[in-house]
């Protein structure tokens, strides 16, 4: 089927801003259109779930509301519309919603497999765990960006020989990586079962989860990622509805282990999705993950973040980890692409990358591909160049 | 000299609920100051810094708009305040900010070790990294509750000798820790030295980081604590100003290794605090931690966590890490009280934990002892009591 990737089966959520001031608005093809302004010409019982510059009052309000404005606006005649269409093109997107918590998992088997035998040459390279749950710490919410941001390279303590010295990251890198927006506050000791992740994930959007490998790699143990993460974390503009989603899902890859009860999907509706990401290096094609060869889908991560009686708030945010896939071209991050930087990858304009140089831009774009029964949907692009480090 | 720990050198500040709305107010002895009414009458100018039901308008004004409020308010007079004073008994606490990030840090050279010890017998109790930085990690803002929350206790995956169970956690704890509430946000790429370190950090309060020991050594590797510390953390219901420890400073211990200079304090003020904290189990004195024994201070923390370029918001709350110091009475957590369970811990009650039951209830009070040149100060205590697994 062919029809825009941002069509009236998609109808993406982003914050523009429209003479001088932030506003929800919704994507329609190549327009944005003001929701407060249409609902209040078109569903004046909805204005009061998008007056805003954010989601966040959307997100709290709950699914009944989410698929009611949904609803209302692919309902919408054109002629209706016509007036309260603007161009996209131009205009200022900014973060979508506020960032509560942020979580980041590990999800890819590829890529727990590729880092743990980088990081860990003479271990398993997956830790005895991994098969179990879901991996995953909390990230940084208030250094998350929206895509156009620029990163400047972090600096931190190095590991030398001898004593660490500090300087600039040497071994900065990116993360392809899908995201989760949640909704539908809970209280604290009520998890969510898998069977009601539908309640509480509105939608998706795109993750880069910028990583300075030789900070991390020095910090890391015993508490995990920290300042080699902390400095930034770029979101796409767009949050596409999780209902959007319908005509991508996919069984996750077999179990090896079987699972305790609160993660296992065996009976469920699938949770894996058919979405394709591609990276690109200064506009060089150098990847394309699959999100459909995720071991762990976002239900379970959602069960699992929440079953020992964590509460969630409207504007949480979970990231899938990069998505890897089993084979070359499929690798989510610059760290597996160049095996730890020691085998530089070579783009097509003669240069190679260990990792990330100065004055380099990254953009990860995604979209559910086209099939005979079901139109391309765009997740759009997450972008970041690399400012270098100002001291 | 004596002085109500909570008198005019202190002004601490907090939430209570007046007539159904909770306000900000200023603690004086056992009293509360409701501060825009009070406010509005004697210093109108510092209204818009108060009228709030949490701090984060005052934290997001910066230093100066903290000192002038504190200023005005040591200046009142009693007769002035009479009418505005009302007795802190009976009235409902809530959160005194709202919680932006929220990070842990591991800044105890003794509970390092301890740990160290009971986690990796086989290894050098201090990983590598320890004496060069300060070791810390995100934690979960959105469990972060008040002192007398109830905490229900978390279920989750428990290692066993062949696959994992699913249960409620054998192994619950407490973590002893001083919480630090930063304030004057910043921008991404503008980290803050330790010189600056005054126009951040706005308050101190009391944290305990409820930890499933059993939950977190499963899921730990390689990316951290996660669920085993994000159910609940409590926080006392007062944050009292930095600008009230002056006469609190102290050294911090010697430094074994030489610190890169973003981390070298010999030449700063010092930056520890004489502030004495005790434990209390079902209102049995279990332990009583120095908090001026800790190895890394405030304000390197401050400066470690954004040295990578990473932004501070409003609302940011940084912990210690749990408080122990070198002898047996001064341990901050049941883990290193019991050596890991295996030494039960015999209270005055004539009965043993080796970790906490249900319907224990954890104490964790603080005060800066007094001298002769300077009166008690009190920092209050956080309370929490555990409430049985409800499934």
């Amino acid at each position: 089927m062919t029809e825009h990737p941002f069509g009236r089966h998609n109808l993406a959520y982003g914050t523009a801003v429209l003479d001088g001031a932030p506003r929800l608005v919704v994507r329609m093809d190549d327009d944005v259109v003001d929701l407060a302004t249409a609902c209040a010409a078109l569903r004046p019982d909805l204005v009061e779930l998008v007056d805003a510059a954010v989601l966040n009052p959307l997100l709290e309000a709950g699914p009944e509301s989410w698929r009611a404005l949904r609803t209302a606006v692919r309902a919408w005649h054109d002629d209706d519309l016509a007036s309260y269409r603007r161009p996209l093109a131009g205009l200022e997107l900014r973060l979508p919603f506020e960032v509560a918590d942020y979580v980041d998992f590990y999800a890819s088997e590829h890529h727990a497999t590729n880092v743990g035998r980088l990081f860990r040459p003479d271990g398993e390279p997956l830790t005895p765990n991994w098969k179990h749950l879901p991996i995953g710490y909390h990230g940084r919410s208030g250094t998350v960006v929206v895509s156009g941001t620029d990163i400047v390279r972090p600096a931190g303590q190095l590991r030398t020989r001898a004593a660490p010295r500090f300087g600039p990251s040497e071994r900065l890198d990116f993360e392809a990586e899908i995201g989760f927006v949640l909704g539908n506050a809970t209280e604290r000791a009520h998890p969510i079962p898998l069977e009601q992740a539908r309640e509480h994930i509105f939608g998706m959007c795109l993750v880069n989860d910028w990583s300075a490998r030789d900070i991390q790699a020095w910090e890391t143990v015993p508490l995990g990622p920290f300042l080699g993460k902390s400095f930034a974390t770029s979101l796409s503009a767009w949050v596409v509805p999780l209902d959007a989603f319908d005509d991508a899902r996919v069984r996750p890859p077999d179990r090896d282990e079987s699972l305790l009860p609160y993660l296992d999907d065996a009976r469920l509706e699938p949770w894996g999705f058919d979405v394709e990401l591609t990276v690109e290096l200064n506009g060089i094609p150098i990847s394309r993950p699959p999100f459909a060869s995720m071991y762990w889908t976002a239900a379970q991560m959602l069960a699992h973040m929440t079953v020992n009686g964590a509460s969630l708030r409207a504007g949480d945010l979970f990231a899938s980890g990069t998505v890897s896939g089993a084979h070359e071209g499929q690798l989510g991050s610059l760290l597996e692409l160049s095996r730890g930087g020691t085998e530089p990858l070579r783009l097509a304009d003669g240069t190679e990358r260990g990792f990330l140089l100065d004055g380099d831009e990254v953009v990860i774009r995604a979209s559910v591909p086209a099939r005979e029964s079901r139109p391309e949907l765009g997740l759009g692009e997450v972008r970041g160049r690399i400012l270098p480090h100002a001291r």
